[in-house]
């Protein structure tokens, strides 16, 4: 069997992956949980991390981890990169902390943009970095971000609040109430994206947010294809102007995330006739391993 | 003692408000209170209205109603009168009912475009008409409109989710979560109005939204200015982007509204070097009297 040298922690706020490696960042084995950092009670990081591993925890095995673990609610906050934002830079500032037992855990940092512009990504940067050295890495979610790579380091990035938005549009606002039923209707999203793309144009996203119940009320939307059309008022407005905030042109970007949720900016993309290229999904992993090679703890 | 020939009732989804008015349209008598539409249970508005006015109610005494007592969620839904919709438009299009012991009430239709755009507002029409012939009216609030009047009709108007935006991003995003105080801050006002001409222009509002957090982790925005800082954004927003669908140039609106939230916008167009004008507060009642003469009611 084949020894491990690694365990590599992607641990947010609603999901915790655990994966054993082995001395050439092969997955021996993957223990995947709904125990997100929001489930951890008076800050009980260790017993929750024992609870998910405990039978792998090992003083001669390092742990390293991404995500919101790292972050002011997590359990160590690591401090943040400034861009340009480099493999080598993120290592030399992972923070390490050893448990009673002995066992070492290293807390990636996260990058931040400060001057004029300010923002912030944590957990983002190791996926891109970890299978990008130059080009556009597009990360959908509840903070959307888009960033430029290159020479190997996150030059300039932005986050959209698109997921968030739809979230708290859907649950609780005026929209909320009229949907019924939230499955996908790609009719219903693409009309979206039109609209998301005219306010994007004119600067108007909650006039053309307001349409969903105004469209609803003429009987010109159905309840149940509300929820589609506001997603693709906000993932549609997103894509028309990224572009405009980080000077691109025709960069076509390397999209990483879930499957439906990929599959949905990929129509946006195709329906504003722009290009966008399908991430892999072992992007965190390999970031992970990237970081750890550079602390020469794999 | 002036006789009482209408009773001019302002009744919205959180207040009500009724006036006794004489032959001359002059008010005898105002009652106020939080019984809005949403305190109505299971339809019992004729009981929450006489719970009010009772003791004025008389059926050789007409009432008429604006506000969303006339929509679906209200007591009686009227219709919505298409654009350009003028006061005899509205006025020909009330809904007449008569209780039980004689009374008349009249509630007033809602104005409506169709079409490319739709767009709906119930409510502003009669605020609107009650005091304006000509020119650009802007009524701010959860759903802000732009309203366009030509000829003593409405000819075209547009809707901005502005406050109710405001209140689902402070009530229950991440943003909320860092907000420590909510007093106006007039200093992270303005850098928002700056901030949402620069989302306006790009299109990019979302991302001005998370900018709020970004800022406030590098300790660049108060926790007590946060919220006062994305006001600034979402009204900024809006004054700068609303005449790219509206068609304007350099029409000063005419603002309605409370004093406190007219005073933000009256701030955010001078920071954007644009001109409006103060509106007056008894709009609703002058707008409910011109209907009800038409009706030959008053």
């Amino acid at each position: 069997m084949a020894e491990t040298r690694l365990i590599a922690l992607d641990w947010g706020t609603s999901s915790f992956r655990a994966r054993r490696l082995d001395r050439e960042g092969r997955v021996l084995d993957l223990r995947r949980t709904q125990d997100g950092i929001l489930t951890v009670k008076e800050g009980r990081f260790e017993e929750k991390l024992r609870d998910n591993i405990g039978d792998w925890l090992d003083p001669a095995i390092p742990c390293i981890a991404s995500g919101m673990i790292t972050s002011r609610q997590g359990w160590v906050e690591t401090p943040y990169v400034p861009c340009p934002a480099s493999r080598a830079a993120l290592a030399a500032n992972v923070v390490q902390r050893r448990l009673a037992d002995g066992v070492r855990i290293g807390f990636i940092p996260g990058v931040n943009i400060s001057g004029g512009i300010h923002d912030v990504m944590r957990g983002e940067e190791t996926q891109i970095l970890g299978v990008m050295d130059e080009g556009l890495a597009l990360h959908p979610g509840t903070h959307s971000k888009w960033a430029l790579v290159e020479g190997g380091a996150i030059r300039h990035f932005a986050t959209f609040m698109t997921g968030e938005l739809f979230a708290v549009l859907l649950d609780h606002s005026i929209l909320g109430r009229m949907v019924k039923g939230r499955d996908h209707d790609e009719a219903a999203f693409l009309r979206g994206v039109e609209a998301g793309a005219r306010a994007a144009a004119l600067g108007t996203l909650t006039h053309e947010l307001f349409g969903a119940r105004a469209l609803s009320l003429a009987d010109k939307l159905a309840p149940n294809a509300i929820a589609s059309y506001i997603s693709g008022i906000l993932i549609g407005c997103e894509v028309a102007s990224a572009r405009n905030l980080l000077g691109l042109h025709d960069e076509a970007p390397l999209v990483f995330g879930a499957a439906a949720l990929v599959d949905r900016y990929l129509a946006a993309f195709s329906a504003l006739r722009r290009k966008a290229v399908r991430g892999p999904q072992d992007a965190t992993v390999k970031g992970l391993i990237e970081i750890a090679r550079l602390l020469t703890w794999l």
